[in-house]
């Protein structure tokens, strides 16, 4: 690459992109850690885009018709901060790119977008960017539809590099933008042909191009370092509203430093002379960390451009009526509508009334059945499993090319796009996306589950056919150690309800979670009301709860969750029938448990004295916690449940052959006593 | 669809293929739930390469150089329990078909490997089969190349549905098919049209013919129920030597029943009328799961049709060296060579003696340059993270379209699809793969990481950059809950090495496993050497191990992992210094701490008395069974490590910030006493 000549070309913009290479490079170096290639290979495509087209007002970052710049590649990190920086953001500041990567720093390593409300998503684990903008552009389809264009009318921007096309992930997300045809979603291929372990080529070489073009993209090819031709191509993407758009941007990694194109390019560039080198071949003479006025303040104007089209757009929102203004608030806040308690409350009598013998994944539909006419930002759909997960209720119409109103998404066999895409939706703001598969399949959302958990992003994951309740559909089916896998990842609320009232109950505390995701661990079979007698009280928000006291001296606590407690309720039976006071206990949510304070776990789990017994068809994998831990004694402390995989016949032969029965609890207990 | 122009075309052809479809919707009526329209839909496709192309032979269905059958959409199980009956194959017999998913039959609900010789892999998992197809061809591959095409020359055919493809993962697959141009790999997608929720329409637009075409893949298209036109595929299928080849066979799901071309054909077809029409339009006029005696014979020709050729092959075997032999005797059987204990033994004994500070990703390598030159069955990768994981050593030559032989899987961006392919590998025989990404990553490859474990497949998963050493790189890459995740997965041996000579031991362990596979959790970071005084024994073998005793009154136990052995050392020093007598407990796999004799695990873990104190750099989940369970006492026990995500920043200052530091542990034992 002949960097005398791109210098030439066009000298203003040249430096104008450079100030973003050199501040990487600066940034990078001090830190002795991060990734220089990345932000030096795409400044040019990165300062064409934020100066001409990018709908953003650096003073608000966070208004609700901002254009949404996702970095999917987010190991090139420094690529936004040194965007932010220069256009005058206020949180990313001189002194933090001067810090990046360090304690407490805005900088982190990769972006985090908890860190600085210009950053939209958590990047770094790769293909989940552009996959999560596949959520924030039906976002905005779907807000488009339901608030009008003059409300809502954005574009969703992605730069991504090879990392992520090579990652499944992307295959999902390049097929549902195809086939909903998202216009406003527009792709920046970083095409530099490295990778770390060398050439692209060592590994894949797929027709990328082909690739998109066959999922039903839009597709263009341009020199990335060559500014009016990616201008060009900008206009021409946002032209094409009928499909989404890919723009292959052909790239020098490193570009004009020693290790321009090379897989060393990729990592952290902290030789001082080649740095100095770099810079003399750019025509950079300034010192690090500085930025020559006149590139600043022309940065900066770009940083306010948006901000008379926020202003005209958002006095147009005034000029609605209150109460969609209100409504509009009230979705971007994410606050659940005040209705919400009240209609769970009905359902809940209802329920401890009729008693219903229902699955749990049933119950959740009865819950969403209530739910979804009143919160209209609640965004449906299941990775082709809607029968089975009851995520579909009754008014939501379906999300197509023709009806963007639609609030139920078909996503077909992709359940990580599924889990990716929500996130997206949630982070866009505007919207509350659940979605459903079965709990075995976690294991292929489970990267963008913990997404949601670290971006602090309420999505709920519905995962029905839990515990080894899938029967003849064996072990693949029957997800032994996934709810003990979603207990351990932090800022996670998991529920295994019950029976129908708790259910409803799970439900409304995930719809009021501002930032914290949900996995709802719901079974396939029927389960009994257990919770007959109606309480106002959401008594699942404590986490776990005295279900049966016993009668007579306490000499045992069963603890159970989901469907089990049916089990630990017959066990009580047995025991107390040979005078053995048994309390039940139902925890159908421990992080919320754990979260109460002491002097309630000890009411609910008392300090040594009766034996522990807890029945659960997964593994015990995490329950020492309750039944030795929390004051417990481990001499008198059993677990009822399984330890390995499942097996392929009819669920009620596995709880038998499995011993997972009110006769093995009993029996656990008085070996104890 | 005319059946009776079908029927009429070659009868001879539709009555071999409709006895699958008999047994198929019989099987599943008599079972109540099931999946009958794939096998339905996909009979013929089957019969032609079962009959006229597959090398197999149902008396010896387990023989090296068989072709192999890899039915990806493992939902129609009955298509390959049908073929396998009617083949003559000695364990799917007439019984086990008419025992379909019920309890200890063969014939589960999703093909499991483990119950059957002829099933290669476990499918149900949509997308996992495809993907472990690739590994299968490579394997064969890297065999022929290694023993010669006399020796090694098969196929791999595979059935795959639109679940599969759509699956993420099928993205890797093809990507890595192409690239590596695996010429002896055959797809069939049966391109029904049809899912669960609908059309694949609904959520799907893919031209698949040019998304496999963009990958590097030889595609036709085909009508699905022609004989002549699937025998043609076949043949120009394998004659297509350079590329992977995907037959495209329009199919009619549930062919001739009221479901046909319905997602209801998709599941169990339990209406008798129904189903009795349906065997009418096929002209079928036999009772359920009765076979005329005229097409059960010549199924069980086709059945025997590979036993000249085996035998053929297996004399030629017998005309090479004793040797070589033997050397494909023991690599098939999944022997490791006798002299890797003694490898192991001289390697520790120099760590011991040297005492190199290195991080246990390095000391992964340094094992496994002691390994690969006596294990030539070893298969090395990284998905993209090769100078990083530490998994190339200097003999094994990259493995590449001109290179069969070479050893080393330059995987690309792509953890679960190599997760996958491993396991096809090990499935395949011969060979003994291991792979490396971040720890972090078990996120994406997870989902193959179960199925090793399910299938009894000893896969070695090498995640370095645990905990969160990552430091400067974040949250994303910091995996505090996946040790957990791990841990808590049946039939998985989670090592995370203390030093140099936990690692060896690790290794060995490892490529001694049959049927377990292997999580390797390394550091980025270098650790001291804690075992400075050589002992011949494997101590990792026993899972935890006293690795420093108590010097006076044992008053406190700590117990450590990997890089927090170091820390747990550094607090007894502390602890003794102050006269608290403190016994270090090095736990680097707890699954093999509990195989251990409860005298054993009392020895190390003495009831009651002492404080305990865990140390490790994740979540607590899970060690609650070490510090309150195993006969301890809750008001003794505590824990240092993490209670939510991690953070960006060096790692040594992420551990003080943090507070997992010998300081806090020595005060954390003083605060329990």
């Amino acid at each position: 690459m002949d960097i005398a000549e791109l210098r030439t070309r066009n000298p203003d913009h040249w430096m104008r992109a450079t100030a973003i290479r050199a501040l990487a490079l600066d940034a990078v170096a001090a830190a002795n850690s991060g990734h220089s290639g990345m932000p030096i290979g795409m400044a040019d495509v990165a300062t064409v885009l934020w100066s001409k087209h990018l709908k953003f007002d650096a003073a608000n970052p966070g208004w609700y018709d901002r254009d949404r710049f996702i970095l999917s590649a987010g190991h090139g990190s420094m690529l936004i901060y040194a965007l932010l920086y220069l256009s005058g953001d206020k949180q990313i500041t001189l002194d933090e790119v001067k810090n990046f990567r360090q304690w407490g720093a805005r900088t982190a390593g990769h972006p985090e977008n908890f860190l600085a409300d210009a950053i939209e998503t958590t990047t770094g684990p790769l293909g989940q960017g552009i996959s999560n903008s596949v959520g924030f552009a039906m976002a905005e389809e779907m807000l488009r539809g339901r608030f009008g264009k003059k409300i809502i009318d954005h574009h969703t921007y992605v730069i991504a590099g090879d990392g992520c096309l090579m990652e499944g992930v992307s295959q999902e997300a390049l097929g549902l933008a195809g086939r909903y045809e998202l216009g406003h979603l527009i792709v920046f291929w970083d095409n530099n042909d490295i990778t770390i372990d060398g050439k692209v080529s060592l590994s894949d070489r797929t027709d990328q191009v082909a690739r998109f073009k066959a999922s039903g993209w839009h597709v263009q090819e341009i020199d990335g370092h060559d500014p009016e031709a990616i201008d060009a191509a900008i206009v021409a993407a946002k032209a094409e509203t009928g499909k989404p758009s890919m723009i292959a941007c052909k790239t020098h990694i490193a570009l004009g430093h020693a290790a321009q194109d090379t897989s060393k390019g990729h990592g952290a560039l902290t030789n001082a002379e080649q740095n100095e080198a770099a810079k003399a071949a750019w025509g950079w003479t300034n010192g690090a960390f500085d930025i020559p006025a006149e590139i600043k303040s022309w940065w900066e104007e770009a940083g306010s451009r948006g901000a008379a089209e926020r202003e005209a757009r958002e006095a147009r929102l005034a000029e609605t009526s209150e109460s969609r203004q209100k409504e509009i608030h009230r979705v971007f806040a994410g606050e659940a509508p005040k209705k919400l308690s009240a209609v769970i409350k009905a359902l809940k009598k209802q329920i401890s009334e009729t008693k219903p013998k229902v699955a749990t994944r049933k119950a959740s539909e009865m819950a969403l059945e209530v739910i979804n006419p009143i919160m209209p930002e609640t965004v449906g759909g299941s990775a082709d499993l809607t029968g089975s997960n009851n995520t579909l209720t009754g008014d939501m119409g379906t999300f197509d090319v023709d009806n963007r109103k639609g609030r139920y998404v078909y996503w077909g066999i992709r359940e990580h796009g599924m889990a990716a895409a929500m996130n997206g939706m949630g982070l866009h703001g505007g919207l509350r996306p659940y979605g459903g598969t079965f709990m075995a399949f976690t294991d292929y959302a489970r990267p963008a589950m913990r997404l949601a958990a670290l971006m602090k992003t309420p999505t709920v994951f519905v995962m029905t056919h839990d515990s080894i309740g899938p029967g003849e559909d064996g072990p693949t089916h029957q997800p032994v150690e996934h709810v003990a896998i979603s207990r351990a990842t932090p800022n996670t609320l998991v529920f295994r309800p019950a029976d129908a009232v708790e259910t409803a109950e799970a439900w409304e505390i995930a719809l009021k979670q501002t930032a914290t995701p949900s996995v709802m661990s719901l079974t396939r079979q029927n389960l009994p009301t257990v919770r007959t007698e109606h309480k106002n009280a959401n008594l699942t928000e404590k986490g776990a709860y005295v279900l049966a006291e016993a009668e007579g001296k306490r000499q045992a606590i069963l603890m159970a969750t989901g469907s089990e407690v049916e089990i630990a309720l017959a066990a009580r039976d047995l025991l107390q029938a040979e005078g053995i006071g048994t309390r039940v206990v139902s925890m159908p949510c421990w992080a919320l448990f754990e979260q109460q304070e002491e002097s309630y776990r000890r009411r609910v789990l008392p300090p040594a004295g009766p034996v522990r017994v807890a029945v659960e068809a997964g593994v015990r994998f995490g329950w020492d916690r309750w039944l030795c831990g929390e004051r417990g004694n481990a001499k008198k402390a059993g677990f009822v449940g399984m330890e390995g995989f499942g097996a392929s016949a009819p669920a009620e032969v596995l709880y038998e052959k499995f011993g997972i029965t009110a006769e093995a609890v009993a029996a656990k207990v008085k070996e104890l006593l």
